[in-house]
Formats: C-alpha cells, structure tokens, sequence
C-alpha cells in the first residue's frame, strides 16, 4: 500500500507560527506527514505553531528546519512552485487537480510554499520543475497560507496514485534536487571562466534562465550522468 | 455567465471571529460571496472576523444575521451539511467532487457547516437535503472550520457549472523543430571534436539519449538562444 510519505510541505521563509501549525493540522487530516520549513522568520520551535497544530503536534515536532531552499529540496526528485502571481517563465502550470492526477508515487516530491507576505521568489520558484497554479477570483487572488495547504493536501488526498495498489512496472531512478544543483554550479563555474556573464549585474537572472531550463526535465539518475558527460566533453 | 451568487455558505453557530473572517477570505478567493450566520457566538459585527477578512471585507459587511436555523435557509432549495462524524441516518452523503459535479446553476444552495466544537447537530443535519463528507485521514478528523470551507468553496469553484478562472498561459513564442535539430547539430559536432563517442556503434544510441534529454523541454524562443549561447561558451 502505498503512503503519504514521499510528499514534503516545504514552506519557505513563513512568517506567523499560527499558519505553520494549521499547515500541520491539515497535512495530517488528509494523511501527509513530511514538513519541512526553511528558515522560519521568529525561529524554532514555535509555541504558536504547536498550539494551532491541535492534534497534529507529531508532525510540528518531527517538522525538519533548513537554513536553504536548496537544502531543504536536496533529496527530492520533484518540485511544485505554488503561486498566484503570473510569472513571466516558461515553466508548466498544472493546476492542483492536474498535479494530483499525474502524481507518481514512486517520486520524491516537494510542494513549496512562499513567505505571507510576498510568495516565492522567482530564484525558489525556477528550481522547481513545475508551477501549481490554484485558479481563483481574479480580483482577489491573496491566499491565506493556511487555506492554499489546505486546497493542495486535499487534492493529493484525492490522487488516484494513492488510491491503487502500487504498479509492478519497472522504475526509473530519478536525479535527485541535489544532482540539479551540482549541474547548476557546474555550469556557473564554466561559464565564468569563459566570461559568459560579460555584465556583472545580469548574472542572477542569466542564472536564473539557466536553472528554468533545466529544472524541467525530470532526468532519470542515467540521463543525468549523460548530460554532465555532454557539458565535460563540450568543455574540453 | 453564471456566477456563484447563488450558493450560500452558512456558519450555524461559530464560535471564533477569525474563522468566519477566514471563511469569507476564501469565499471570495474563490468567487463565492453570500456569507450567512446563524447567531454568531460573539455577537455581529465582530472586529476579529473583519481584521481577518483581510481584502474580504465586503463579505463580512454583507454577512446576513439570522437567529434561526429555518430562517436563515428559507429561500434555498438544497441543502449540504458538512460532517465529519458518521450520522445514523439514512441520507444521501457525497464527498466534495461529487457535490462538485452535481451541482446545478440554476438551484438555490446552501452548504451549512456547524460550531467549531460539536460540528452541526443531528437537528440541522435532518433538515438538510444531503450530507457532505470530506475524506480524512480516519484518525484525525477534526477539521478546522475554516480549512473545510477552503475545501468545499474550492471544489464548487471547480464545478462544470461554474468556472470562474481561467488559466494564465504564457503566449511566449516557441522553439521550432528546426532549432532543436540545429542545436543537435551543434553537440554532434561538438562531441565529435572532443571524441565524446569512444565507440562509434553506440554513437546512435547516444545521440538518441541526448535528444531525448533536449526534446522534452519544450522551450522558448529566448530559451533556445540562451541554450546555444551556453554551450557555446563553455565550448569557448
């Protein structure tokens, strides 16, 4: 039987205790358990998060913290950028409906969530291979946190990948968070010894395109190795 | 165009401001905006409902206060009860796709969720034409009132009768096949000159693993030029 388990709540930066404990309270009403929280604005652990937990305290107290976006991600093979802002990326936006239906439960996935206050930014959001759109009012499109958990643990709840017996097929092992990286800063350092970025300040966005690209591709482990043979033999 | 106006969601008894607050921020999130209460524990109007409203402050001003339970539902034609306790009743229950899906523009609906503490009781839920239940983990069901709002006003939102949102595609211009044929080229060469394929019968099956890694990416215009500018630069 298949579990919750390879599905993380990653919420980056959040800054009220009372959303990180409803975010806990309602993974556990729809069966998720994994939270990880980077770098939470008034530190660890948090009175208010457990107390708005109600009963799900378990999971505030297993909740892993990270200093890094990059971090917290590392050992996961799929990442979902929610937003409601429009981004000017060329990413696939899946809708929460979408997203559950084509959930695998053979891959490491990660729901991200923004800070209240400002959503992801656009560094968070190009490291992940998809954008999760929820379509709501145009005219009122602010989110409380709490609620847009809520929305996603309810959809994944309702994902057909848990909800029939696991498929003999064989699997693909996928490049992990942490391969992208590896790629990523492999590329930075070549391009910087060809003088790639010849204006200093457009680098982080070049950056930025650079990860967009890449972050797509749901690389198996095999393809991943291809790829950075490529680039070494390209590099010379 | 059909709008939402017709579905009321209906607080019987809540205890908290925060939570009807939070229950009209994600009414109108969603594009619901009649809000109904039946004698609000606090009294109405109740500042922490409004505080926490946030951009839902119209709802709030516009919440109708009933002292009843009949009169607050006596212009509607169908009733939801939400409940995550079992009832021994011999009712219809539908889980919130199923509502979502059956739900008829033309009707007068009411969903009507009961008091943070008790849920409705057995009264409320008789008059009630079915019972909505929401499929949690079996053990940890207490809902917060405002998550299961979130719940429910996102399944209407997703109902065929009534699509509020549409998606915000990118219309960004995209490669063409004759750019990833080029930029298959490009590596061919490349790899070539840096006597990437050792063995020169498995050079098809490599190439075909390379631009099964490229193919998939489904990039734009700006994308593809990056691309090449990247591996150019390496290749310095």
């Amino acid at each position: 039987m298949v579990t919750l388990n390879n599905i993380s709540i990653i919420l980056v930066k959040p800054q009220m205790g009372e959303n990180i404990g409803a975010a806990a309270r309602i993974m556990h009403n729809f069966g998720l358990s994994e939270l990880r929280l980077v770098s939470p604005r008034d530190g660890w652990p948090n009175e208010k998060a457990t107390s708005m937990a109600s009963g799900a305290g378990e999971i505030i107290t297993a909740a892993k913290i990270f200093d890094t976006f990059e971090e917290a991600t590392a050992d996961l093979t799929m990442l979902y950028a929610t937003t409601a802002r429009e981004r000017d990326m060329n990413k696939p936006a899946v809708t929460p409906r979408e997203m559950s239906n084509e959930l695998d439960a053979t891959m490491k996935i990660g729901i991200v969530f923004g800070p209240e206050r400002s959503g992801l930014e656009n560094f968070e959001v190009t490291h992940c291979n998809k954008i999760l759109y929820i379509p709501v009012n145009p005219e009122y499109k602010s989110l409380n946190i709490a609620q847009a958990v809520a929305v996603i643990c309810y959809e994944i709840s309702q994902s057909p990948a848990f909800k029939i017996a696991e498929r003999p097929d064989a699997q693909l092992e996928k490049a992990t968070k942490a391969d992208y990286n590896s790629l990523y800063d492999y590329l930075e350092n070549a391009l910087d010894e060809s003088h790639f970025f010849q204006v200093p300040e457009k680098k982080p966005k070049m950056m930025d395109n650079i990860r967009n690209i890449f972050a797509r591709l749901d690389l198996s482990d095999q393809e991943m190795r291809t790829l950075r043979g490529v680039l070494k033999a390209i590099k010379g």
